[in-house]
């Protein structure tokens, strides 16, 4: 998680929302990708800190699955995300802050272990909660203090 | 839809699933991109027709927001491209077949319509579903018949 942290807060020097995330391979533990969000950057709705994540770890592997692998992210994934995931057959998601307006995964819906779907993945929720979520209560605060929206 | 159906068709021809999607301006009826289903072809679990096209449109206009615009694809979208759909805060969407094992917009979730999520489409589902249906039912026997999986 210290290291979705650190893309967070390259995220936030960027001038995006600070949400961090980096693929781990199970094997080795060793990190395969990391993405921070990138929305208001690349004026991309897609470009979320997992879905950037995924795409860099597949074309790494040269694999669209990316089996005996763990997502780190550092807010709890939205549908997007949550979708992608299952989508790329992720063994593993762990995250720190759960988001009560879109998190898909525990909070608002259950779409990493809905078993209508054709994977399902162990999730741990919580890790460093709190410092994940000052990250995005500070960024949003400074953002209102410069009155943008 | 006829656009979407032809994008299909160039996926299933290059070796992909046969999905296609393009999206409409609807103050002028002008279709702003279209994409097929890229995930074999690109390695890319992400790489669905509707995630291509809102990629490729939000970079036509500049901006993540696709508002007024309307997404027509030939499979009832999954969680990923649903959840797409609502973050580009597009006002509809259009598609053909339903997707009985992960079609997330009417089938097994209603991720377009969800009251708790910031933003909600209109949803127009059905279009040209046999034939979009049966672009997948042939893909998958001639699969079947060449031993592939």
């Amino acid at each position: 998680m210290d290291a979705a942290i650190e893309q967070a807060l390259a995220a936030r020097d960027a001038g995006d929302v600070p949400i961090g995330a980096v693929i781990v391979r199970d094997s080795d533990g060793e990190i395969i990708s990391a993405a921070h969000n990138r929305r208001i950057i690349d004026a991309d709705p897609t470009a979320h800190a997992e879905m950037l994540a995924i795409r860099a770890a597949a074309a790494s592997v040269g694999d669209w699955r990316l089996g005996g692998c763990t997502m780190v992210v550092t807010l709890e994934p939205c549908c997007m995300c949550a979708g992608a995931i299952v989508l790329a057959r992720m063994d593993r998601v762990v995250y720190g802050a759960a988001d009560p307006k879109a998190g898909a995964v525990t909070t608002l819906h259950q779409l990493c272990s809905d078993p209508r779907l054709n994977h399902r993945c162990d999730i741990v929720a919580g890790v460093q909660a709190a410092k994940c979520g000052q990250l995005l209560t500070d960024f949003f605060q400074a953002q209102r203090a410069a009155g943008k929206k």
